[in-house]
């Protein structure tokens, strides 16, 4: 795969800070989100802080990442650009910090997402510069995938496909399995196949109740012929996330099953014909709401129709009918209607796509033609 | 394994804000931290709040969660003492919630901890009630350990035990696995013995470079003979981890890597004659360091002690030079020196332990007698 490129990232959050700090906006920003951090720096850890200004960047950690962080910096060829401070206690990262921020005082204004931070930790920095709440240079960077980071997702995509394929004659066995085997499976596949794990906990959710639960967490009880199935499942390479859902029903559909199955294979294909670039994200919710609505099952959607993919797996853009973001060339978005109610189960159809020039390219290719698997043999 | 009891620890809970209530502290708390509101509820979702006062108690979610949880807490009995909202939207479950907090007015004290809050959250809340910086009252309560939660806590030790147990075995075959490759199969057996995941991404470091990062993620890398590995692999049980961490020498070790080894052990085996209620957290450290240090090594040791274990696998009390933590009966925490240098690689001994009235009781029972494993046969 393709290497990312971080000095390069750096630089791009450093115009942004360039043409702020010419709006009078702070120069410096303190960048406090770990995924951010990570974009910018590849530094995958849980404690680090990196104060980005237009004209230099300094990064600390603590004792535990400090070796790691030296190695891969001069790797990826960060080493040039950004000061690394490593620092064997909370108080003396702090007081790095500090010092890298360029001293301290009220009349020093530094950037920093309110969103992203305690309060207790802002209040704590703010006792010492003059804290501004501006909004994460990095997220909208972040949010328009480049070709590198395309590859990854795409790989991660195509590893879930594969996995499922592999894994779903455990379905159709005479003893079907428990939510938690069939997931323990999957994942243990996708890593065979070369994911550094599964992207988020799948889901795999069974029967009347537990199928109408959105994000179900697998159990052990064990799967039944004639309820439905919902796998919502994903696999993370580099960092990246994929995202998938497919529906089934164990055995022989029933004809409400099959016809509800159709139903919502149409609708998704409402949201799907609506995503492109200059398109609202609430518009895709919008196109697969009003059907379903229409069709008297606006009570069996409960929740919003996509959301943006990448190192996290919920991110902007957000489908939802109250969003303002406005889809663009770039975006790794799912189009993921779902109908849930208790008694019935659940089915939910979810692809995940690149917004390209023309429209959007499908990185998801698992058959969504059907929502039947053969029967299981009888015992 | 024993049921928990959701109903009694609530309860606890409003006793606590009680107590403060006759203080003159606010009577209500506003819960955000997601380990306390599963502590409290067995809610383990990552979209809520929970209201508690000392005579009245509300949980709100949102759509995806919303039957889940309303058949979980009718299951625990939690449902007669703890209203349930549901809402659609966040602005929705944000006047649920204000509503439940007794409308707004800035003369309404409502506690929340400013540690556990982001600032642009904190804002929000404080711009409609008089929000005050509170100890979230959950954060003790949970820290001593329940026989309910010990029973967890044991089972998942146990299946880290085995799992490493039926694992080792890939280090002794001609062709040695990769870092990742290892982690993949003790992974997939802990969960085919039962624990719901890993504690954490289990580390397996390996090698002169990547056994000097104490919080190494494994790499594609594979494993050399004569190289240190470290082992850091737990279960998670329920929502409880465990920790532990063995250390290896891959074939005949050297008289040098055996007798860092050796020198380890005793000083893990000094950290734990510490270890007992009414023990400062930071003396545990302060034995284990002064040894490595009055041997030349202090440079190689990065990391402090030790750390708490529930549910979160790093939480009070903390075995740091700094700590003002003071162990408890009931409280499980970890033991675990390590010495790490690029070049030589790394060595780390954990165990987890219980504390109890006469001591404390060791939960992890791998082996530590000695660094070696059989030397792969020759190809």
């Amino acid at each position: 795969m393709d290497q990312i490129d971080y000095a390069g990232r750096l630089r791009r959050v450093q115009t942004v800070l360039g043409e702020r700090a010419s709006l009078g906006q702070p120069r410096i920003f303190l960048v406090t989100d770990p995924v951010s951090i990570r974009w910018t720096t590849g530094f995958g850890g849980s404690s680090a802080w990196l104060v980005i200004a237009d004209s230099f960047a300094a990064f600390g950690t603590d004792g535990r990442y400090l070796e790691r962080v030296e190695a891969e910096f001069a790797l990826s060829g960060l080493d040039e650009f950004l000061e690394v401070c490593g620092a064997s206690t909370r108080a003396e990262m702090d007081d790095q910090m500090f010092a890298r921020l360029g001293g301290s005082g009220h009349d020093l204004a530094v950037g920093c997402s309110a969103a992203q931070v305690t309060h207790s930790r802002w209040s704590e920095i703010a006792s010492k510069v003059c804290l501004v709440d501006e909004v994460d240079p990095v997220i909208h960077l972040r949010r328009r995938k480049d070709p590198a980071e395309i590859q990854r997702i795409e790989r991660a995509a195509s590893i879930a496909d594969q996995a499922l394929a592999e894994t779903l004659g455990l379905l159709t066995t005479a003893v079907l399995p428990t939510e938690m085997e069939f997931r323990t499976e999957i994942e243990y596949r996708m890593r065979q196949l070369g994911a550094d794990g599964p992207s988020y906990d799948t889901i795999v959710a069974c029967g009347p109740d537990h199928a109408a639960r959105p994000h179900h967490e697998a159990t052990r009880r064990q799967m039944k012929v004639g309820e439905t199935l919902v796998i919502d499942v994903g696999a993370l390479v580099d960092g990246y996330h994929s995202d998938m859902t497919r529906s089934f029903v164990l055995g022989e559909p029933t004809q409400h099953q099959r016809d509800l199955y159709d139903f919502l294979a149409e609708v998704q294909a409402a949201g799907l014909a609506v995503a492109g670039p200059g398109v609202m994200a609430c518009e895709v919710d919008a196109a697969c709401r009003k059907m379903v609505t229409e069709h008297g099952l606006a009570d069996w959607y409960l929740h919003s129709t996509g959301h943006g993919v990448g190192l996290v797996i919920h991110e902007n853009p957000f489908s939802a009918p109250r969003s303002s973001d406005e889809l663009e060339v770039g975006d790794v978005v799912t189009v993921e209607p779902g109908l849930y109610r208790a008694g019935f189960g659940g089915l939910r159809i979810e692809d995940l796509l690149l917004i390209t020039e023309h429209g959007h390219r499908i990185l998801t290719h698992t058959s969504k033609d059907s929502p039947c698997l053969p029967s299981p043999p009888t015992i």
